[in-house]
């Protein structure tokens, strides 16, 4: 996955747990595409000063990841749902019971990992 | 929720979040259900300190769910799956085609939340 989308997805996941000023700055530098400049300009501060905020929330964002794992949980259940609806998809076409209990069981047990 | 199990439960959610010593201690705590004095003796410590960092772990996991709601979200989760399963029993008993076209779409709109 591209850097900048993986930074994207994190500060979904786990911009809360960033200060306001902190989130502000990732939302520009990684969802806005602002350059380093513009964001200092913004917040009246140096371009130093705005790296050294980027890099260590990214820093920070990857290493709740690595503990809570959420992204992976999020991906995890986006196939769920994908397979569900597979399953489902097929469940309208099938009219034979047997198939069709077979079908129900599979969801059954897809659905226990969610 | 009774207290102890919700600390639990955000133990489960947020531990990773918690230095090792910490962990082991809320662990203790909440889920041996070991005494301030029995937790001080095993970590060589006094019991005010054992207190304090139970009282400080006990707000920080309070702290974190209230930014990322994952305790709220595994519950909606345990919900999603209830209601699935709830839909597919009917599937199993149902074999009229309009009603289980219908089941099948009631699946469809509950999995979009997981």
């Amino acid at each position: 996955m591209e850097e900048r989308v993986l930074i994207s997805m994190l500060l979904d996941l786990y911009g809360e747990l960033l200060t306001s000023k902190q989130k502000n700055i990732m939302n520009f530098y990684f969802n806005e595409d602002l350059s380093l400049s513009e964001i200092s300009e913004i917040n009246n501060t140096s371009r130093q000063a705005t790296y050294d905020i980027i890099k260590r929330c990214h820093k920070l964002l990857l290493d709740y990841d690595s503990k809570l794992r959420l992204l992976e949980k999020e991906q995890k259940n986006f196939q769920i749902k994908k397979d569900i609806d597979i399953k489902l998809e097929e469940l309208i076409k099938n009219i034979d019971i047997n198939k069709r209990l077979e079908l129900i069981e599979d969801i059954k047990v897809i659905i226990r990992d969610i």
